[in-house]
């Protein structure tokens, strides 16, 4: 094949993230989320809200890492976060590579660098698009009373430990708003 | 409502997107695509097929414009490019606007400002990405054999004339690549 017909492959295979069924739904339908949605979604969460980053971002290296963030689980599946392990960020990686081999090597490389940056949570983009991957799925619970939460009997402690950190590493603010809610929902009686 | 408040509200509305059901239907399962998968498969294509842009391109840019592109079908629905006017482009300029104007003036004129470029086809970046947008339909109906083309019968002479200028005007290379896959299913008989 020529580089062309190469590159054209690649972009119908990763097609298949569009059959990738996430475990919340979504806000103004009914349909459980696929990552295809979810990435565009966080896309669009992270221009909105780059205002509130801990510290500026280069927003179009942010889209970058969204965009190919959870390429690797056309190969592995998705997880839910509460109970991913480390083994399985590393299953994700390996089979993103495999898709990405399907590219010369500089595209393939520079693809293999943003998934490794978004795990590795060390630049301030990377924290950031972590912080938005992790608050999109937080506001549709937010948004069903914590649905999602409930039916895989998370408590609320496990929902601080695990999203606080993550999320305010890359937006305070954008934490401290979302625990207001999810305090709310506790108050509230729904946990 | 305070700031932060307006903007996850804005957040949240986008969700409608996802609603949005375009004319063609995914490559990796029979499903009619939504404009939120079409978007992030468009940035996608945006970031892996850049090296064939006519001109260098600030990806960022592009990938804002992609992420921001069909907001107005909230309002508006999809429309198939074929049977599009000048109307229905003012009129979802106008229903983005009315989205937009639920954020800060800054943004609100940002998102505004983005869709305006798109449209304008004036900006290397803009005439990148109107040609990515064009083309992930065409490749869906490529792969399909001209599915969407046959039932909405659209000839191949109209094929040509209203993809050659915009997907050629952001990538020459793009553009031949398609021709010959288009011109291949007529030989076959297709049309």
């Amino acid at each position: 094949m020529s580089v062309i017909e190469n590159d054209i492959a690649f972009v119908l295979e990763v097609d298949k993230l569009k059959n990738i069924v996430r475990k919340s739904r979504n806000i103004s339908n009914d349909r459980y989320e696929n990552d295809a949605e979810h990435s565009w979604h966080a896309c669009l969460m992270a221009i909105t809200l780059q205002g509130y980053a801990n510290s500026p971002v280069d927003i179009g290296r942010v889209l970058k890492m969204l965009v190919v963030h959870d390429l690797g689980e056309i190969g592995s599946g998705d997880i839910i976060v509460y109970n991913k392990n480390h083994a399985d960020v590393l299953n994700e990686l390996e089979s993103a590579d495999k898709l990405f081999s399907m590219l010369e090597l500089p595209r393939h490389e520079e693809f293999n660098g943003l998934l490794r940056e978004f795990e590795a949570r060390e630049t301030n983009e990377s924290k950031y698009a972590n912080a938005i991957d992790r608050a999109e799925p937080v506001l549709q619970n937010i948004h069903r009373k914590g649905e999602t939460w409930k039916r895989n009997r998370i408590a609320y402690d496990r929902i601080v430990e695990m999203n606080q950190k993550k999320i305010g590493e890359g937006s305070v603010e954008l934490w401290r708003y979302l625990i207001r809610q999810i305090a709310q929902l506790k108050e509230n009686g729904h946990f």
